[in-house]
């Protein structure tokens, strides 16, 4: 199964080339979904689909295909799916998403290269808006692709900027004509960094991700007393900011105390009136919950909700939630996971399995077809910031096992 | 000693008056220090000074003085000194301050219309600048009256809207030629709502302020990193906005442990990047600590950084302080303070001696003059607010305290 490689030089050049449109006079690497710098990434990506001689689709909410379909006997069989986003976040790395992009393609041209004749189409696709910056929400040409959201209530989406997916989609020549959905894949693997600290630290390269945290979001704010700091002694305050550190902590002592995996970020906070001799009279914060089993995210909402009982009743503060986002964890399929630990055995190179903490491409597409993703490392764990970095050897090793995961899964029958 | 009382009508009329003076097109009472709308305020009072016959005197910081000396064998006497301040907090209450100033005044009106002969002059005084909106220190006007400010170092201060303290008064009129501490006070009395919600709790007219507050104002920033919230294990973050939030619950936890009036509050706080997803790299929030023990308020301060080092180490985040505010505790004059208790009992008014938990001019003036304070009860603590309130009775009732004690202190020997 080694006797095909990847081209390194051609894999390479590329993640550095699409890396570097989109620059802005600071050299901050911005491609927002259904930009003007989006649309450059979109024409070269589209360039090399076709210079590698394959189909190109694009659907109707702008996600970009190529289609390998080589045996004239096989055309009509279901197609396996690679994928990711070419979309970034502000100020982005130029690895996340587009290494899976470009792999699955580097995967396709080195197959076809070689003569190879696989069982069924393969496909190498861009997914529309991964990153949800410009529009809400992330992840969302995968989930329209799904069937997890209406394409044209997705294409109404209305954007930080005040304009319109559609519209937007319109302008740069990428509203295509297909329904989402119209290849129905066989199976879909997602080849991404891992943009966690894991794989560096255990000097692992490859990671056979068998499942996808489910995610929990909320808003939480708390109202209580803006009273002088000087003058209101401790016993009659009703202090919104001492309430929201409280919860803080408690989710962190929690989760210290627990074998589980589950993580728990507070990342905004807002007081208010924000004044030093003030004592804060509404606190406002976000509750990132995360966990790969359904039942365990349950129990730590629970145990959130039981919490902020509690610290209303004690601090004498009013606490109200709002949900912001809710996905269920995802199981990625067995055989494929198995395939990604195989394919790195057989070319010596060490895996683990782990879980993936961030959301994919893959948790939509786990919707409709086997699906599994492999991680490769992220130096520092550090994503989402120019210094987002995976050496040329773990990337180049990562597309081999997705070469030769691809390869498993449409070798046709002996 | 009770046969002298307040011209009650005129007093709450005037405080009404200058209360409807400086309102916005919302009804908001914005008098900002040597503002078009202060100018309003400062020359009703001038007129009011003038009307009751007495000499008129604003220094180079702008402070405005009515001189009553009505005997020339005392004219040279020190004066006693009465005062507070008329420029207000954006949306202000009508009593902070200027209770205190028209008082002053009504009191010395009452004096002389009744025929008394008082054994040195008696003044009443409005300080620039005691809020501190516009100009940075707030008190200013006291502070450099003091000494403990140049005089051309506060008026080259430069405001939130860009203007210069000395041109403003200048250009409102207000710019005077008597070097402030001109008159040296035999002593100084302020009469001032509590702010604070200790007296209406108690069911108490009157508080005979025996100290103020020290005050300790820091800036703390908590540095980190900025990692994703969904792939970073608990025991790989270095969490900022954890760090902040472990420093206010041990404030409280410290400051309810003990049997001192100490208060700790943390007022304002920032997160950055301030992002759902991303556990804080950063957050910058500010400590007000208050007590009126020196000794107490450096042990609390002690504790504090001890606290901020062990956080430093536990949490592996830099924790840096910068000191914005720093006032040792006063001590008002015993003598003062017990001939307002007098004054209380003889009206048949409870009186409690208590701490002043907000900064105030006399805090200023205590450094060159035997000082006190009299509080009247603020509906719910409530104040910089327009639902700052206090009952006319016992607007009433402070005044006449405030009458008696300054009886007390300029009766002409037998």
């Amino acid at each position: 199964m080694t006797d095909f490689s990847i081209d390194t030089d051609r894999l390479l050049g590329r993640l550095r080339e699409l890396g570097s449109i989109g620059r802005d006079d600071n050299d901050r690497l911005i491609r927002l979904a259904a930009s003007d710098t989006e649309k450059l990434g979109r024409d070269q990506l589209v360039d090399w689909i076709k210079h590698a001689g394959l189909d190109v689709a694009v659907d109707r909410i702008g996600n970009i295909f190529g289609i390998w379909s080589p045996t004239e006997s096989t055309a009509d069989e279901k197609p396996l799916m690679l994928g990711s986003h070419i979309d970034t976040v502000i100020n982005a790395g130029m690895f996340d998403g587009c290494y899976g992009v470009l792999a699955g393609l580097e995967v396709i041209e080195t197959l076809k290269a070689g003569g190879f004749e696989p069982s069924r189409p393969i496909v190498a696709g861009a997914f529309t808006n991964e990153e949800g910056v410009r529009y809400a929400p992330d992840m969302m040409g995968s989930l329209v692709y799904a069937g997890g959201l209406a394409v044209d209530q997705a294409l109404a989406t209305i954007g930080t900027d005040g304009t319109i997916l559609g519209e937007e989609l319109a302008r740069i020549g990428y509203a295509g004509s297909h329904e989402p959905g119209f290849l129905q894949p066989h199976a879909y693997i997602e080849l991404h960094i891992e943009q966690g600290p894991i794989l560096e630290r255990e000097g692992i390269p490859v990671g056979a991700v068998e499942n996808l945290q489910g995610i929990s979001w909320q808003r939480v704010t708390i109202e209580g007393d803006a009273n002088h700091a000087g003058t209101t002694p401790i016993s009659m305050r009703r202090d919104a900011g001492l309430a929201a550190a409280r919860v803080i902590t408690f989710l962190r002592e929690r989760a210290k105390a627990s074998n589980t995996p589950t993580v728990a970020t507070v990342g905004c906070m807002e007081f208010e009136p924000n004044a030093i001799n003030v004592i804060p009279s509404k606190a406002t914060f976000t509750v990132d919950l995360r966990d790969p089993d359904e039942d365990r995210l349950l129990e730590e909402e629970a145990a959130l909700a039981a919490y902020l009982a509690t610290v209303a009743s004690e601090e004498q503060v009013a606490i109200s939630t709002e949900r912001l986002a809710r996905f269920q964890p995802v199981t990625f399929d067995a055989g494929i996971v198995a395939a990604v630990e195989e394919a790195s055995a057989a070319r010596g190179l060490k895996s683990r399995r782990m879980t993936s903490g961030a959301g994919h491409d893959a948790q939509m597409m786990a919707r409709i077809a086997p699906s599994a993703m492999i991680f490769v490392p992220s130096i520092g764990g550090i994503s989402h910031n120019p210094k987002e970095h995976t050496p040329d050897s773990d990337l180049i090793a990562g597309a081999n096992i997705l070469l030769d995961v691809v390869r498993k899964l449409t070798e046709p029958e002996a």
